[in-house]
């Protein structure tokens, strides 16, 4: 197994190849897809990067490896430790069973009973809070301290934003025609800063954009703004999309992403319906949020190869927006 | 474009492997994938050949293609005819609107309206007819005498058999284990039929097993008592089994299948639900059959490696049986 040093600022064109290579045990290469007939109602020619077939059902495995393996055996023997109520936890979970150390995950009482079901079945203790950042915080160095494990934050880390950016990485390489853009969903931004350094580096041509929903639209004021700005509410489907940006994420993106298009709560869930009737996948609302946005910018779009990084596939079949 | 002569009997190999040439231009080659979780749920190794990865959503549109192949240009310019309110009626029409020729559709007034929309879609004609079998026929009929259109039946043809044949026939090329068992649902029987040639020519140790609702078992009875049998209600979830079996494909059955398992509706849904969330891609209930089956006979699938056919994709979302 590929051990790797820890990042102290974001990952260069080796680290993220070495990154690569590292996740290899962790991650499956997931397939690039496209469809002729929302080809046609975008006017544009997309290829899907299918991460709701990831293990765990999302990308975030590839930054929580990614992570993991950035701690030196000994740092890690006594655990890895994080707070979520998503994916995130899933990939911890996950990452430390096939390390084979403790996880000690940090989760909401309220947190979906598929995401907990999960979490379980990797083996991971749970300490559940109230759903606050104040009480999960103290949750969480309360676990640390009793149990001396190492901590992996969902996005603001440049371990899981050089994990995030494999993504985008296989799709430049497992598409064959030439990328004019590549559209990511953005929420702490891990994905969105890794898709686009992997951009900067791989696909030189390619312009990446950043997708996000109208009722939390932080991305796109903080760049306006040259400064991280708050959502003041938490109300959009596409769950996985609620959170600020980071620290370690925002630069990256304020130098590296061409613009961010927001999308309304109709059109996510117009495109997500549209990715399961046509392409017959299940998708978290968040992934339609890309194709949302190439929807409603046709004058972006037209004609062009757009590259679309499909997050994830954790839904809850019992409760769909449509 | 390759033509294809008319069958009057069972393909033989070299017909199959001929039809799968012709067929090429309208169909695509879907992919078979593979679960570990599923694997370990079932305690086997199961690979999934995805046809509602398939051109319109469905394993059906191989037969369409096949039949339609069988007549000539001349018998076909005056259109192609059938009578179906489901996966049938879209392959006719999209097999008519690729070779160019005009398509008529005789559909139930209460077809779903997703499924009109599609036929539409591909610039079908369609009759509507009370649902009944003798009106359905009869409006079938008029069609026919006024347009002097060529009839695909849905599954009591040879044609048809070839076509689906193709489906099992790539799931063995593409599956590098060699297959103990192929498992495919059966309604009027042109799949499992055509699956059971494909296996006795290309994968001679594979056994072939039938998959059907409990609850529309006529396969099994028919097998049993060695005349065709007919199902006495259409109350099953597995909107696509509900046919009783046709006159070329029960005596293929009879030969080539090794046995007919039948599942509970529940048994149905908790498949469909377990391949939906784990393996994030949409099945029509039909698809759930097999797998079903699988969990349910453990003694008879354990350790073993088992081709199942995932037969179409074609769901209502907002219908959804759980």
């Amino acid at each position: 197994m590929i051990e790797l040093p820890p990042l102290h600022s974001a990952p260069n064109q080796a680290e993220l190849l070495v990154t690569h290579e590292a996740i290899h045990p962790f991650v499956h290469r997931t397939p690039v897809l496209t469809n002729r007939s929302i080809d046609q109602l975008a006017g544009a020619r997309l290829y899907f990067k299918c991460e709701n077939f990831q293990r765990i059902g999302a990308f975030k495995m590839r930054g929580g490896a990614s992570a993991a393996l950035r701690f030196s055996p000994r740092e890690r023997e006594r655990g890895l430790a994080t707070h979520s109520s998503g994916n995130h936890a899933q990939a911890v979970a996950k990452a430390a069973q096939i390390l084979g150390v403790p996880a000690y995950i940090v989760m909401p009482h309220d947190a979906p009973r598929v995401k907990v079901a999960a979490v379980e079945g990797y083996g991971a203790h749970i300490t559940y809070c109230n759903n606050t950042p104040r009480e999960r915080q103290a949750a969480l160095e309360e676990v640390i301290a009793e149990r001396g494990a190492a901590f992996i934050h969902p996005y603001d880390d440049y371990g899981v934003i050089a994990g995030q950016a494999t993504a985008a990485l296989e799709l430049i390489e497992d598409t064959e025609a030439v990328l004019d853009y590549i559209v990511a969903p953005v929420g702490g931004g891990g994905l969105l800063a890794g898709t686009a350094l992997s951009a900067r580096y791989f696909s030189v041509q390619a312009e990446v954009i950043g997708a996000e929903p109208e009722a939390v639209d932080d991305a796109l004021r903080s760049l306006r703004s040259g400064r991280i700005e708050e959502n003041e509410t938490n109300q959009t489907v596409a769950d996985g999309l609620r959170t600020n940006l980071g620290e370690r994420n925002f630069p990256i993106i304020r130098d590296y992403v061409k613009d961010i298009f927001t999308v309304s709560e109709a059109e996510i869930i117009a495109a997500m319906r549209m990715i399961w009737e046509r392409m017959k996948i299940i998708v978290e609302p968040s992934c339609a949020v890309p194709l949302a946005a190439i929807l409603r910018h046709p004058e972006t779009f037209q004609g062009r190869h757009v590259g679309i990084i499909l997050t994830g596939g954790n839904v809850d079949v019992d409760r769909l927006p449509f």
